[in-house]
């Protein structure tokens, strides 16, 4: 398996980017945290997190599926056409796409929502301009729709990295994490 | 109120010490995170997190509470005699002394355990020799006795940081943080 990229920018919502990194890297999936405007990002709640790589300096090619946290990094993160191009690339290759609270923003930029069954963040004002108010009232904390997974918020992160590890073919590794996560 | 000091050494574990950072933060507890063995340190699972200040510079007497996320961190927390010290003064101090996953072990090498109800992480093989058969077997994943209050490991990060909320005086804004966090 080639690595997941998780974008890491100014105002990422830290239980959003850490807990799927963490449940990734546990289930053995290989995970590359790539800096979107520098290495070192301060995140909404101010936890400083160093990225692996610069995101310049990706190949996309080489990594099997992207995870955009949510927080205040959403709105920069959907504002920027390189990552928009890079989510629509990933998409189009059949890649998996995963996006937590207000960053599936960055996937309705990228024109990939048409018809899909997502979940987003339902509280922030500005997010109902861009979902249905099906996707808002939606039910579940995540939603997996073909290569496309999608969270509600920071209390759904949990659900989310174990959504992504049974995409990437880790199903049966998760009942032994949750045990030993102590989240059962 | 003055600020909560959360520890950050080597090996810490990412969802344990980001969730009640987090958590505190949303519920406007001031925290202060200090670096143990430098201002940088790289977490169990390869995340590598800036601390605010070394806790060499630190003065106990400022800060109302104390943190000790667990993971491979909490091994040379305990063996490390200032931080031992300092768990000590807080609680003598009458003031709180949280510890997740491995991390109470500190809070048993500060002595600060006799006839306290607490939980640990069950699943370390090292953990037993610490805490008797009944800690291991609790089955609340936090417990608050007093000042101090325990987590099981990361699956109970988030029930940490409510108990932290709750302990603090903010219980009467943790079931509005955890509709707006999608916890619920």
């Amino acid at each position: 398996m080639q690595p997941i990229l998780v974008l890491v920018a100014p105002g990422f919502e830290e239980i959003e980017l850490t807990t799927p990194v963490d449940i990734m890297r546990q289930l053995e999936i290989p995970v590359t945290m790539a800096g979107v405007e520098g290495m070192e990002s301060e995140g909404v709640h101010g936890v400083v997190i160093k990225a692996d790589v610069l995101l310049a300096d990706v190949d996309a090619d080489k990594f099997d599926g992207i995870v955009l946290p949510g927080g205040a990094a959403a709105w920069p993160l959907r504002d920027n056409p390189e990552v928009v191009a890079l989510v629509r690339r990933m998409y189009d290759a059949g890649k998996m796409v995963a996006a937590i609270c207000a960053s599936p923003m960055s996937l309705q930029a990228a024109g990939i929502l048409e018809g899909k069954r997502i979940t987003c963040f339902p509280h922030h004002p500005e997010v109902p301009a861009y979902f249905p108010e099906s996707v808002r009232q939606c039910a579940d904390k995540v939603v997996t729709d073909g290569n496309i997974i999608t969270g509600k918020g920071p209390g759904a992160a949990f659900e989310l990295g174990f959504a992504i590890g049974a995409y990437l073919g880790k199903e049966k590794e998760i009942p032994a994490l949750q045990e030993r996560l102590c989240w059962l």
